[in-house]
């Protein structure tokens, strides 16, 4: 006998990448940020009570949402914490779509969104981006026709990479008739010059969705938040959000990790210009790589090499470098590398010479 | 315009207790142990490197999760980790309940069972108990002839502190014709002898709720568990549960904390013989006290007393010490007192006697 419902059964989970516990991996599979977290996420860290566990900590998180709030010059009531970006994920789903009412989504995306959408029992419109990776022109249009009542935009786009400007976000928000949430897990990374959050005044719909775990390099922590006008955050701060979703710890830290932008934005630019390092090293060994704007590289294999994207995979993995690959009509052919370090960038480079060589 | 769903707008959200910021206050309102988490605990936290927070953690809590299965003698496929208990409660509702179907609890009890069966859109199959804070004799007859396919029931009962005993679980499991989720929240208080965690054997529609909040002083680090047979695990972990849902930290420092039983028996041991104290002295001054195996006492004010519950409720805070009052038909005339040091229960005593005097 068994307990859970239909569309629970039929379903499959969500496939999280390699986490091994082994420090000596490579680990370029996940998206993480190389750089470790400020030395004041350290010290905030160092100096946690023993009473601050004990105690039940702030229902919203509001020391770091204080931290926030300033960060974006936003009124708390326009932002609110999350046990990672995806707690905020599901909860768009719970706040804005009724069970059975079709979700949003680009093909290929964030591969949880299809797993959130089944959870809810809700049918997926996936619409596929052009050879570009760009929406098709008629993507609000056709989203509007199938009542989709929140479409999920990932941008930077994964696995690509590439950039939506935000007066095309401004568009799509302003045409669609439900809600946008656009998933800005790596919009850090982005070429300085980029924002979305402003918009917020502007469109009534529009949820941006924020995370430290890649930016800030506390991945480990589990916070993430939401950004949008305080109509559109209330009930999710209010009704939807678990109890205590964040913690004592990731309120204190995130606060310190926000305060301290010196640390984050070194970070980010070592990233960008180790992915342009990166992208040319593998256009050199023929890759068709994507011109990123996010803290990965998609490369292609070229259509004369040795060795498939699939078997490339698994000579790295082999070396214990981890990269990803998806099993996808689109994406089959290509390797998804998490910009690292220079000297993981140099080790990958080696092993990938000595694959192909 | 509003975009939440027609339910969502309806309904209320989950009313925290307060949770203060000044350390000032003595805080008998929301059921933390009053004394602190293992040195073990502080010696992990002491102990977490910075790789940790900016990696993802384990998926599943491997770690925690390890020592949890050790610790109950369990396989580590017959429990899942959750961000605090009331994850769990979410995602039994979200696994086991398709929306719209009733979700069965007993009246009353933990006032966030009703908002996450408004969440879900599912109504709410409520039975009151009895005069003496048990279930009615045809609690799973009515239960079943209402299609009920999740029912919530808190053991030991909150707010009365009442236990059931193994036995009537047993019964009920064997009874309902859907889940049954214990949600074991306060267990840890209750005197030795009580176990319901080797039913999972015997009935595969048994889901246990266990936090780290109260048996083990770590309200403000966000950890529970679910017990159960594998087959009614495994949709949970694999599926329902958000992705890396237990930050690296929950993990580590959960782990540290079950490994080290003394320092947490000795807790519930203190808490155990303050409750005894504390009721007799609550009696003295005229309260009706309910004998509770928790670390809370429901204390119904005598029927000749100068204050009413809540009066009592708003001059103890006044003083700064909360305490929580219900305003329902059944709890207006109560306050529940959580169980704190001797010297809290002093205090306690102290203002209660000026009030009253």
């Amino acid at each position: 006998m068994h307990y859970e419902r239909d569309n629970i059964q039929r379903m499959s989970g969500y496939t999280p990448g390699e986490q091994p516990d082994a420090g000596t991996v490579i680990k370029l599979n996940t998206n993480e940020n190389p750089w470790p977290p400020s030395p004041a996420v350290m010290a905030a860290l160092a100096n946690v009570p023993a009473e601050a566990l004990r105690r039940y900590p702030s229902p919203s998180a509001a020391q770091f949402l204080a931290q926030a709030a300033q960060h974006h010059h936003l009124d708390p009531s326009q932002l609110v914490a999350t046990n990672g970006g995806d707690e905020l994920l599901r909860l768009a789903i719970t706040t804005f779509v009724p069970p059975g009412q079709p979700i949003g989504i680009a093909e290929p995306s964030y591969s949880l969104y299809p797993v959130l959408a089944a959870l809810h029992d809700s049918p997926l419109k996936a619409i596929e981006l052009d050879d570009n990776w760009q929406l098709p022109a008629d993507f609000a249009e056709r989203m509007n026709a199938a009542g989709v009542k929140l479409t999920l935009v990932v941008n930077p786009h994964a696995p690509s990479g590439q950039l939506m400007r935000a007066e095309k976000i401004s568009a799509l928000a302003q045409a669609l008739d439900g809600v946008l949430l656009v998933d800005e897990a790596y919009v850090d990374f982005v070429d300085p010059g980029h924002d979305v959050v402003s918009l917020i005044h502007k469109h009534d719909n529009l949820l941006i969705l924020r995370t430290l775990s890649k930016g800030y390099s506390l991945a480990g922590l589990r916070l993430g938040y939401g950004i949008g006008c305080a109509e559109l955050i209330t009930p999710i701060a209010q009704k939807t959000r678990d109890s205590y979703s964040v913690d004592a710890l990731a309120d204190a830290l995130g606060a310190a990790a926000l305060a301290d932008q010196d640390t984050a934005q070194q970070s980010w630019q070592a990233v960008r210009d180790e992915r342009t390092r990166l992208t040319h090293a593998l256009r050199e060994r023929g890759f068709d790589v994507i011109s990123s704007q996010s803290n990965f590289c998609l490369a292609y294999t070229a259509s004369q090499s040795k060795q498939s994207a699939a078997q490339l995979y698994a000579g790295l993995k082999a070396q214990n470098i981890l990269v990803r690959h998806f099993a996808t009509p689109r994406l089959h052919n290509a390797i998804r590398i998490s910009v690292g370090t220079p000297a993981q960038t140099d080790q990958l480079l080696t092993e990938l010479d000595r694959l192909l060589g």
